[in-house]
């Protein structure tokens, strides 16, 4: 494999190699026909910049670092997929880095893993972007990044984030189940390290109190973001004296592991129970019945969090996202909510 | 952030930058006291060496470039971390390429990909891996890969490869469904780009024709590895005038749908109607009832084909795989397939 190096260009082109150099970095010292010159030659020559080269010449690289620690394989492509549809538009490789998130040493881990493959920054999926000593630690050591978090508004601290308003579609899906005429409404949580896990609890709170509900702390269960702790909430749901007619999963994944405890226990959904979930999973529209859930544009806001982060590594006004941007989850209305039963057992 | 640098090691163990450089490539011709003494400076001055600038050092790459194109999240999550696994024990970063396996200057992308981010080789995953015409490219160019295929042997064509035996495998899940009772049992193919369809069809077609059970073509529909084709795949084989007592869907995806469908038509699983699918997907598990399907270990799969890659790209004995290796998935036996109803209607 015979590839065209720098030194080629430079001949064909009968400039230094400095001026390549400074034509392939886009510096503004080269004059207009110099320019076109060198391009012309690279384009004649099918000449590909060498990446790794290029990073110790300019002193910037070219590859991002993801990094997630999440158990949900619908939400960890959908991410990566938004990051990598704005690394491929604005020309960076991108590296993964799923990670323990309860490892003790990870802020040393992030650091080598920056150093050792000198990455230009991290996009830092919760809940390691909701952890502020990571976070003021990772900007101490000038490692650049950008965070996916949970808040209802921007939190202004000077790090960069895209925001997801998990409370307030939270809120909507309690809402929904409570026109529908439910007053006993169970509540799975997510894993508690997540930010988003309060935030929903909070959105939940906050509709039961506006329509003057009691919150019942016997249906509100601690638990994980996945479908086995959706099954055991539900489970210890159903076994309460006066069970819950409606259950509110944190997410998808806990809202099918209801849906599963649901069918294991012969109860009909949704006319004995109503089911909701979070998220918009294909597995929610692919379950029986399929799922109301909150449509978050997960793809999206990944991609906004990755453009936000080169926004950072570039300078300013080079036509890429130099503020912080916050998404709303949207309530979808499916087939496992309905109104409540009029009978009584 | 002020990192130490090679010349702060250099300056520590009193020895020169060109013996710093051969002892961080792990090059014989060091003795073993300055190695000893060069590690020691590393250790105490928490050396990391930058591994751009390794890369254009030692004229070797230390990233490997993962390339996929498949519907399925749980299948694409298992390669990941499978070839992540292999490249955190040996030292490597992984950059993920997903791509359009119809794309027609695919392999142009993926040359590029390799000199513009410097990648040391390319874990391909079905389909790419099965192109002969792609393969035969990619080598004629000078770049190091290895591929995932279906295959019941190795194929000794002078590339690096693991294999995964789908037809054994299918033929277990058919002669499973026979012991049942089933003498009608529909089969729903997957994409046939990917090799692994025609091989888990000719598993389906050999296990029938050793139990003397003919062949009905109208029982056999074509589709891809998703959830929908599943569905309507279902749906063409229950209008039939003598509809299946059982189903075997190519993947567990193809099998969630076909589950969905029986449900949609108020069909009893799997009293009226058995459903297996192939891959042992955590769907497998959770859906209602649990899938019978063949275990396919894909993460460890994955980790030794990204291990023989890097045997490929290492001197030989240096203690990682030489040698092509086959893998077997497994019949695992659930709750979505049961004898053959023996009422007729």
């Amino acid at each position: 494999m015979s590839r065209p190096t720098i030194k080629d260009v430079a001949r064909h082109a009968n400039v230094s190699l400095k001026t390549v150099s400074r034509v392939i970095n886009g510096e503004a010292s080269v004059r207009d026909d110099t320019r076109e010159r060198v391009q012309r030659a690279i384009d004649e020559l099918d000449y590909a910049p060498d990446q790794a080269a290029r990073n110790l010449r300019g002193a910037t690289s070219h590859a991002l670092g993801l990094v997630y620690d999440n158990p949900n394989p619908y939400y960890v492509i959908s991410v990566q997929n938004g990051v990598l549809a704005a690394c491929r538009d604005q020309d960076f490789g991108l590296q993964i880095h799923p990670c323990d998130s309860n490892a003790p040493d990870l802020a040393d881990e992030l650091r080598e893993l920056v150093a050792h493959a000198r990455l230009a920054g991290l996009v830092l999926a919760p809940p390691m972007s909701e952890r502020m000593e990571l976070i003021r630690y990772l900007a101490e050591h000038g490692i650049r990044f950008v965070r996916i978090i949970s808040a209802a508004e921007d939190p202004n601290d000077g790090y960069p984030c895209v925001y997801v308003d998990d409370r307030d579609a939270a809120y909507d899906i309690t809402e929904h189940l409570i026109q529908l005429g439910h007053q006993r409404i169970g509540f799975l949580w997510g894993g508690a390290e997540h930010r988003s896990s309060p935030e929903r609890f909070k959105g939940y709170e906050a509709a039961l109190k506006d329509y003057g509900i009691p919150l019942d702390k016997k249906l509100v269960i601690p638990g994980d973001y996945s479908f086995d702790d959706g099954f055991r909430g539900a489970r210890r749901l159903f076994a309460l004296r006066e069970p819950p007619t409606a259950i509110f999963g944190s997410n998808d994944e806990i809202a099918a592991g209801v849906l599963a405890a649901a069918k294991a226990n012969g109860i009909d959904v949704p006319y004995e129970l109503s089911i909701a979930g979070f998220e918009d999973s294909p597995f929610s529209r692919q379950s029986w019945p399929a799922l109301t859930t909150a449509k978050q544009a997960t793809e999206d806001i990944a991609r906004h969090a990755a453009l936000r982060l080169i926004a950072e590594l570039k300078p300013a006004g080079s036509g890429v996202l130099h503020v912080n941007r916050g998404f709303s989850p949207q309530l979808v209305i499916r087939d496992s909510t309905a109104r409540v039963r009029t009978t009584t057992p």
